[in-house]
């Protein structure tokens, strides 16, 4: 920081110093300092004020000697009271000195004292982390700001956020602000509309991201684009995504293929997890990991590497059984996958429902295991036999003191439950080491997938090139087609989509007509882009990893709304605002718009 | 630029430079180039062709003896096409030397080329300044994007952004993002609303301003904020605003005074001149001009100071006349102001109706003058009487070959009559010189004014201080307190409004008790607001100068849809996404909302 201590703050009637910036160097001088009433001692007649501001504590004095009519009205002040206190500085005695404050070898003999304004007794302790239910501190947003924690978030972010753009800027990058009055996107997440006043009827949208705008920067000739973009869907709440708004850092670049999106955003990531975490990153180069081998594997396609807890497929080693629970899966085509669990042995029968019911969550009927203790404890032991258990203990390399889990499905699901199971074990085990970052890529992510209707579907994003281009359509099981598209993940967390771009219409065309869309869909739904590529687009792909979800994982914070200075609550309401709220009449009547009533 | 020339692009299958930074120093260097075709030449059995990048051009030569596939595959690129070409830099023999591309000095022989995209022949021509009306240019914005004029302003744009936010970067400012998703403010101009889903019948407001939230920032104790901000006014068009909405540098201090905004605004507003325009500063530091003698003298609280044209006060010297029209208005406690243009004499009767229009539409009947050739011409004179209008021209300081032009009424009506007239003068005159910054505060503003019934109300921002604190609101005459309050201009326009805030929940009863709101009206309004100042508000107040239109004033450009990347055109409409579009009926059941038939 350039300002520590506040040392340019203007000099006028209320400071010549901030609370954080007096020492034995000023001692004799005559100053003034502005503040918050933080806490008040009455002591030997005298009395005793910490007066704070942004930068620090200092004391203050008040002798009724010295000054009477400062001291009475010393005497009133409260908790969060803002005064203007002028004095001299005063060398404490050495058993006086406060060595946790910077300001703790001084005090200020108060000569007068101004009362800028007052304050009612607040709702909840500011100076202490208690435990304030949080709607209480949303809804009085602006005291729990002046709490060290939030005005260090506030001050982390700003330079987080000057980092990123200073990163970009350095690497030729222009950062370009997207329009905020968008356009209804046909696909992804629910939109926010704006209604329009002068074309009745009609709707803006806010950005989902800014996708489009992006890719016709493009076309437009650009070649590198960044913003820190303001995001808005629609979506029902959760933990690690703030209701309604986030922002991404958005890019984009022209004539690249994956490895130089790589090469941009990993020394970004690196700095970032140095910089603004305590974290230690686990492997670097950041290891890459094909889609397909990370659900396998990991059961997710944001796994968690801080622990080793692997997903095994045993299809083989059960088909001897006689589980009939077992069998059935394998001779639908489907795949016995087991997660070895080491320490697992341990679990309590209360862990272990609880595994079961994260197992349920994800769409298993229950959680067969397999526990190594002096001899081998499972339910299901005695359908799949003792020679078949031993040569799964044996397959997934378990020793006495650990569990197996099993899960039986199409490969994909029977690999997300035990993928879910392995994250639960985990935090029961305690496994996340919290020191450590474990940044991964996921790359090779397929172009399509079948839908719950079974039907051919795109998995991810429709504007993704397939890797092959207009080749690889031609395949025969399109769930094989891969797209250039990757993931970006830290500690179990999504942090970023990305992929090159479909630059080709006629890529585009055939992409689409696997997925089962008529070339006239797709030019009703997204014509202004197609169009635009009809005029000359180049190669490009970008990345667009979460600002908010990244600064919430750096640095620790239990929930995404410590990230925002003013956050929405869970439903998406401002409670310091009161917002959303009724609206009058004759502004429903100037958008053409009436409510309707259930 | 820290990428001139884009040196540190990604080396890849596309290219090994950028099109603007081969030069002899490459010469017989193997290189790869990517880029648009630009244009095309046969010649003497070769095909040139010039690529072009967000970096320059490089011409590219095909020889059928060198590479007879690439010269067959040359032959069919068209302008706009996308191409990789690989080849090898050759030296131009030095009459072929272009000197006014930083290329020039080289060609690029190329033996491969790769054809990425194709382009349809483009609705304008890219390379050129053409007459192409604007509605076309806006549908195909990613095509006019192309153009050199909007790859700078991009650049630009970019650039002057970073220095505003190095700027306070340095000063200690944290920048902070303020939420979009906002409240629906009772003051100001029209919201855009945005109806929530989670809340039926309730709706969010994007913000005009982050007005309350960065007032909340000083209560929450954060002393420094700016923020490069997105603001939303759902107002009708006009040329100098872009529809629906425009950033702000928005800034806001605490335990300051006027003094201390000024100290950290102008030294910004001169780097911002000195580095991204050319044009000079007229005065430093900026004159100071209180309102009041701003509409006297200017008829105008943004005057252009870059032309000497002055108002005066002549009721004393039109009271001893015959002429009913002046007397009346006199006696209606009125005044008369005359405009004194130097060589206004040579206006044309078309030039004087022309004027006179202008003084119609700011209300006035008509628009009385006065020229000064070898004798005194004017329409009045039989009422004024040559010794009236002698000392007219006497008082005004006018001479031979000046105009003088006359509005009575009440004197701020008046004023601004002549006001308008004063700038419908300069321009055609061509009075006002683009190479001058001609930067000006106007102080004073008054608190309140008498509304079109005779009411008093707010003339500006109810939440300013009066001057004189509590006290300063028992004056009898209400419209002669003044207020904490500020505006700087530049060349004519308002670049920006500001106030020392009222901070105090007595004074701030008070103030609205006298344009007529009860306690229990203010609470209704701005409750969020007082509860917060009730908890202990620092003294502060801010400042927010709208980024594009200075970035418009500086950059001399015609039109603020020019300043960016996609603007909306006069009437709201994104025509190239085709927003604001109708929406699907079950977004609208999802929104609890119906669409009003007229």
């Amino acid at each position: 920081m350039s300002d520590a201590g506040g040392t340019n703050i203007a000099i006028n009637q209320y400071r010549t110093h901030t609370c954080g910036q007096l020492t034995v160097d000023s001692a004799s001088a005559e100053v003034r300092l502005s503040g918050w009433v933080h806490s008040r001692r009455d002591h030997g007649g005298l009395i005793f004020i910490d007066l704070r501001d942004k930068w620090g504590i200092t004391q203050l004095t008040f002798d009724p000697a010295n000054n009477r009519q400062a001291f009475d009205l010393a005497d009133k002040l409260r908790s969060e009271h803002v005064v203007t206190a002028a004095g001299t500085v005063v060398t404490r005695p050495a058993k006086m000195i406060n060595k946790k404050l910077a300001t703790g070898e001084i005090e200020v003999a108060v000569s007068k004292l101004t009362v800028l304004s007052t304050s009612k007794t607040p709702p909840f302790e500011i100076a202490q982390d208690t435990d304030t239910n949080e709607e209480l501190r949303l809804t009085y947003r602006y005291l729990d700001l002046r709490h060290p924690r939030l005005q260090r978030m506030l001050k982390v972010r700003d330079q987080f956020i000057r980092h990123v753009r200073h990163y970009f800027n350095q690497q030729g990058f222009t950062e370009v602000q997207t329009p905020i009055l968008a356009n209804s996107s046909p696909e992804g997440a629910r939109d926010f509309l704006v209604p329009s006043r002068l074309s009745p009827g009609s709707f803006y949208a806010l950005p989902q991201a800014p996708q489009q705008y992006k890719q016709l920067l493009m076309v437009g000739g650009l070649d590198r684009y960044f913003q820190i973009a303001p995001c808005f869907r629609d979506e029902d709440p959760r933990a690690d995504r703030h209701a309604g708004t986030f922002y991404q850092i958005d890019l984009e670049m022209s004539f690249v293929e994956q490895e130089d999106i790589f090469k941009v955003v990993e020394p970004l990531m690196v700095e970032l997890t140095n910089e603004f975490s305590d974290k230690k990153i686990s492997e670097q180069p950041f290891p890459r990991i094909p889609w397909r081998e990370a659900i396998m594997k990991y059961g997710s396609d944001k796994p968690d590497l801080r622990y080793d807890l692997f997903i095994t497929d045993v299809s083989q080693e059960v088909s001897g059984s006689n589980f009939k629970v077992f069998n059935e899966v394998l001779e639908d085509k489907g795949q016995v996958m087991a997660l070895h669990v080491p320490g697992g042995a341990d679990f309590s029968r209360k862990d272990i429902e609880k595994l079961t019911e994260h197992a349920k969550i994800h769409g298993a009927n229950g959680l067969a295991y397999l526990i190594i203790k002096d001899e081998l404890v499972s339910p299901i032991i005695k359908h799949l036999g003792e020679d078949v258990a031993q040569a799964i203990v044996k397959e997934v390399g378990a020793n006495k003191g650990d569990a197996i889990f099993f899960a039986a499905d199409a490969w994909e699901k029977a690999a997300k439950v035990l993928g879910a199971v392995r994250v639960a074990a985990a935090t029961t085990l305690k496994l996340a080491d919290d020191t450590k970052a474990a940044w991964v890529w996921i790359t090779d992510f397929p172009m399509y997938e079948l839908n719950d209707e079974g039907k051919i579907d795109f998995s991810h994003n429709p504007f993704s090139m397939p890797q092959g281009g207009l080749a690889a359509l031609q395949a025969d099981d399109p769930t094989t087609i891969l797209g250039w598209q990757y993931d970006l993940a830290l500690n179990g967390f999504e942090i970023s989509s990305g992929a090159i771009r479909n630059h080709q219409p006629d890529i585009m065309y055939r992409a689409f007509a696997l997925a089962g869309y008529s070339k006239a869909q797709v030019d009703a739904k997204f014509g202004g882009m197609i169009t635009a590529f009809e005029y000359g687009a180049p190669p490009h792909g970008g990345f667009a990893p979460g600002l908010d979800r990244l600064l919430m994982v750096l640095l620790d914070q239990p929930n995404i709304r410590e990230i925002y200075a003013f956050p929405k609550d869970s439903q998406g309401k401002d409670l310091m605002m009161n917002s959303p709220a009724p609206v009058s009449e004759q502004q429903l009547k100037d958008l053409h718009l009436s409510i309707k009533k259930k």
